[in-house]
């Protein structure tokens, strides 16, 4: 299997340097004071297209062949990864066709559009999104750009913790979303590079923990689809080369509840004056449940994304 | 009567240096497409305490004598003005006393207190916090900070603008939330000194038009108790120094409803992931009432402060 190394997150990060965002990173002294630990918040809901995704998308569209790149890509997501593949394929001039749930919100369908990407719905109780997607590789030769399992996808998401070294220096652990695990492989490449001794944490929601239980069992375990309100992490399994690199690299999994992800996301809007999506703060969340475990070190917490409706937010407000 | 001048906004600057964030200034390539125009948003909701307060209240602060410091200060404010206070207070290691209604939110009274400001409470039907202040200060000796209409606390709102064209440059037009004139008498000062030809706003809610009024008629004009949900910007008059200032220099006053604020509040957490409270959103609002009066122009816009409890966020958001 050709796992990804940090030589491509340095490859793509060259690729990233003129067309991504630089995200900030930022720190609350009152948090710093309640933990007594020395907390670094990177900021990817203020990537373009709000979240991380973008830099996996970009960099596996750059790293096509000029044949590929002519005949264009395909994804299927409802998520934050197809306007990502929009984007970059608008950026790179390459047609994108995105296979997206019938059901998935307007505004998302819109942006998506927006981003001049082909939009082919289906519909999710009788139609599979991975064999429509296949269609489309077979017939057209489109190249699939999958959400997580591919190395230049990883490489890219490595790129954000990379500028997070580079802007602060060493860490003692690092806490990462977890969902397919692409962000969390790119970021233990990027830590095993730049801050060896950092311990590297995947974050999953506690009804959603198959890596939890992969890592356990030494063994991909798939689970049923899970309930949670952090959307971006409901995948049921790994894939091989996520698994790989998290059981060859990571500290261990963390879990935390949907209450947790609310409490957290409600911090984020008073103290931090930022919004994260459900599933973007996974990494924070775990930082309440670590007590002494983190006192006096300096912890890094990516935040993935932070599109959400203003409905849904709303209503997780009020649901508090 | 003695107006600030833009020295005194270089030597707030330099007070401020080492103690306030150089806040961010945020783009959106989306607005910019809508609008035809380049905005630059100036980010004082991630200033301390979350407001460009802080910058005032500090420099009013700095600007004592050795003898009032030793003596302390005191304020009377519901809102970012208190915390500005309190916090410029402990920095200075000065005694603080804020004059609060007894019905303030907790979670301000607990900011403030946390500070190590003496807090007085007081019933807002029957007792009068000037009144209250004024025993503090007779009795006492401490030293009044009034909100806005002071110099060094004028000079102190300054040095956001300031830092605004230092980082972009000049503007044809900047739009700035007006409440008792503070932010926007600094404003102006920065503005006439950096950016001469920039055409500088003020926005009010259109239910509390008071500055449009008293521009209009050439007097300060007193208006009744007005009513909406910029909680910041529901001052009855302006003060004869911001007054005089504006009248000056200030090339008019915009006014928007709360349906507007509500919308840009929606704009800045769906698009910028940015918490804005309903008075910081007033010179955004302003953006979409212009209409093709900024096609093609270089327009900038404070951001007065993101200070907003989850339940009022909550209850704004559903009732869209």
């Amino acid at each position: 299997m050709n796992l990804a190394s940090y030589e491509d997150v340095l490859q793509a990060a060259s690729r990233l340097r003129t067309v991504a965002h630089t995200t900030p990173v930022l720190s609350s002294r009152w948090l710093n004071e309640q933990l007594g630990a020395q907390v670094f918040f990177k900021c990817e809901n203020l990537q373009r297209i709000g979240a991380f995704k973008f830099r996996g998308g970009y960099n596996a569209l750059a790293a096509l062949s000029p044949e590929q790149r002519q005949r264009g890509v395909v994804a299927f997501s409802s998520g934050n990864h197809a306007q990502a593949v929009a984007l970059a394929a608008q950026l790179l001039d390459v047609r994108a066709v995105i296979v997206m749930p019938r059901s998935a919100p307007a505004i998302k369908k819109a942006a998506t559009k927006a981003y001049g990407a082909t939009i082919i719905e289906y519909d999710r109780q009788t139609e599979s999104r991975e064999l429509i997607a296949q269609q489309w590789v077979e017939k057209e030769g489109l190249t699939l750009i999958p959400p997580f399992a591919d190395p230049q996808v990883i490489a890219g998401q490595g790129t954000a913790a990379k500028e997070l070294f580079d802007e602060i220096g060493g860490l003692d652990e690092l806490y990462v979303p977890l969902g397919g695990g692409g962000l969390l492989s790119g970021t233990l490449l990027s830590a095993q590079a730049l801050s060896p001794a950092c311990q590297v944490y995947g974050v999953e929601p506690i009804a959603g923990n198959d890596a939890q239980q992969s890592l356990q069992q030494g063994r991909i375990v798939h689970i049923d689809p899970p309930q949670s309100i952090a959307d971006g992490a409901l995948t049921q399994a790994l894939a091989p080369i996520t698994f790989e690199l998290i059981q060859r690299y990571a500290a261990g999994i963390l879990t935390v509840t949907d209450d947790e992800l609310i409490r957290t996301l409600a911090f984020f809007i008073e103290r931090m004056k930022t919004v994260v999506e459900p599933t973007g703060c996974l990494g924070a969340a775990a930082l309440w449940t670590r007590g002494k475990q983190i006192q006096g070190k300096r912890i890094g917490v990516i935040i993935s994304g932070g599109n959400m409706d203003i409905a849904t937010l709303a209503q997780l407000l009020t649901t508090r």
